[in-house]
């Protein structure tokens, strides 16, 4: 089997996998329910981890070049890992944003508007449910959901009042990451918009649009014209001498 | 009646509605008048929101494609939606900047600055009217209007020194527009700027500058030229041909 | 008296009406000196702003359209305006960047850094100064030069600490004038590296570089190069039908 | 001996010489050992920064414009004359930076990716070794080597939560630098980022890409078959005309 037949067929169980995950680990960090109720969600959340551990390992066997692979892959690879970090494994949504990708194909500027849009929100709210999971036991100010949301976004967007931080080393890993996330949203919108201009203010200005791939061939198209000319004026001549009197009417 | 005539018919009312909005909403959040005149500042604003909902319908209900329309101005529906949340409805003059987006039309650099500006201006002014309506009640520390000016201003450059910080969900709610707002903010002056200093480098670099359309223009009306030679031989050497004796003087 | 010639003539007294002014304000806001020494700061300070607005003056009188050197020179206008409120006065010596900007001319991506960074350190020098001297006497924090000069960079990089934060009005004017300052200075920084990146990018594809008018002007010189052919030919065969003979060597 | 050839036989000792000091001063700046292992650990700084001052010596003599290379090669001599400032000297491992820069030669998207990740780590690792090696002494709350990263990262990503900050004057000159690089390293991202999004929004339209050198090229080669085509014919005319009667078969 291919490595693109594979990814067809486990596109959509991926998709189901980091669903459940994502819900069964929301009802874990917010409201934290003990006895049954708890261990069952636990159950849940392993049993999405062995579906993208048993992705991962189809992935590497059938992939032609393996360490090629492996080294394109690193993200993937750490959504496997990191659940072991148990209090980190919320960052094993990422995976969902990996098969975001898969589907997305090539990138147009429509498509990665809401790429990005739907990264910051689920990174926003993966975040804030690491953060609230790790520092709930803890010394630190962020104690309920809202809380954790609040500082999920001020730190995203580099805002950074300090009202709410992190104190404990996993909650401190995870919001470095989010910063990382809020330089690379800023960097994204930036570009985006900067393309975008850049797009408009020469549309506008009509006769000094930089010349296009279909201005060439428009002037290709009459050069061949010329050439066309010219071949056909020097086969008319050939023409003549031969057969100077037919024409001259001599 | 086309979408494109009420538009043209609505878009004054509409703007006096935004600004009467704006003027009332602001004396209540500021001074918060108790009696009479507060209630009459209270119709004036319910007032308003009558001529942006009716705006709403009649735009929607003459819309070629209904739910295309509805897609692309989520903006109007947040803004005839939101007033119900009453703490939030300051969001609601946001409707000022659709409309001056209507008058705008296609964005040169000038417009985008402009624009720009204008909108985080607003912003700033409207975020500040709304933190203070909903946080004065509560135990933040931002309790007089010039605090909430200071607050947006922290907010919208992402500078965020924290010493006056939103505590309420509502509060929270504007501030995250507010920041998410600043990121644009950064994203177009940026790529204001990179567009311009794109510009001014290769324009100085007159030798190195981008082929244009200008210039493909100029080099289709050489080959034409060309072609007009080549033209204008062929069918001489015809003439020629067909009496050889005319100018050859024989 | 032209304005070019003008502004040739008074572009060094004012690069040094600046340059007194900044060691002015600058000895008076550090250490605040009591006394003679003190008036006569005061004084030397009155001096440069009566150049400055002899110079603003002298500009607008001689000015061809008034109203557009009015409108397109708002910032001398405020260098001049502002000394009025004397706390802000500092901000007057923006005029020296003015003056920088005259003699910069056309910016070039050297010289945007050099204006850039020489901006940025003026900027944080003088918000700096300005602010101690209004906080100085308040209840902040902000009680040296240091101290001023510490929290001038954490609010023109957007960082935001809050360890150090205006309590006063205008103290806090010129703090959301830094931290506009800071996001230029931030979009000037991408602006610049963009456009250089991109450069490189395309420097090392040779035969994916964008055609410039150097490429177009080759094309050009080919073009008129077979244009020539064609008229020298076609003049040759005029020659040929006047005297057929003569080449013939019938 | 060329300057080029030296770089060459200095470039790996240099290497060398920037991994020890960067070892020796974190084992210093994390546990600071007293007595003979803590000597030892200075001894070893101390002959790194012989090795750099001897590299400084040699270019600086061997270089062909001596005050040219001066000008240009800043940063070096910062490396050199800053370890003076004892508690500075972890910034003198920026050299290892230039040494990296030596071996990336001209830098494209995927060198600039990995150059300014690599230069973003060691930066926030070595600014917070300095920072912890002059904070640890005064009356600041960075007291630990973890905490000193963790202020790193909220600076270097221009957050600034403010819960640590540095409070001594050293402190507060490498926190400068950090917010400097973090504005630096959002340009790049951005920059890198739209100068991508550029090529892949224009590779997918592909009428409207814009003409490069290659397309220039190919018009150039049918251009030359013209010019072929009409020397041809011309040659042909000549032929005829010196012989007639050889091809019209009189």
């Amino acid at each position: 089997m291919t490595l693109e037949r594979w990814r067809k067929i486990a596109e959509w169980p991926l998709i189901g996998a980091s669903a459940i995950f994502l819900i069964a680990y929301s009802v874990q960090a917010i409201s934290d329910p003990p006895g049954a109720p708890g261990l069952l969600l636990e159950d849940l959340i392993w049993v999405t981890w062995a579906v993208f551990l048993l992705d991962y390992i189809v992935c590497l066997s059938i992939a032609p070049r393996r360490w090629h692979w492996f080294y394109t892959h690193l993200l993937d690879f750490g959504a496997v890992v990191l659940p072991m970090l148990r209090p980190l494994r919320a960052l094993r949504v990422v995976t969902l944003l990996t098969v975001l990708q898969r589907t997305a194909g090539r990138a147009l500027r429509g498509r990665i508007v809401i790429y990005v849009a739907g990264s910051a929100i689920l990174l926003v709210y993966v975040a804030a449910l690491a953060v609230l999971d790790v520092e709930r036991s803890g010394a630190g100010r962020i104690q309920t959901f809202g809380e954790a949301i609040w500082w999920a976004f001020t730190t995203i967007t580099t805002v950074g009042y300090g009202d709410y931080v992190p104190v404990t080393f996993q909650g401190r890993v995870i919001a470095v990451g989010l910063m990382f996330s809020g330089i690379a949203l800023l960097g994204v919108v930036t570009a985006t918009l900067a393309s975008w201009i850049v797009e408009r203010v020469y549309a506008q200005e009509a006769s000094r649009q930089t010349a296009t791939v279909a201005h060439i061939d428009a002037l290709r198209a009459e050069i061949a014209e010329l050439k066309g000319l010219l071949a056909a004026e020097a086969e008319q001549r050939i023409l003549d001498q031969e057969d100077p009197d037919a024409r001259s009417g001599v």
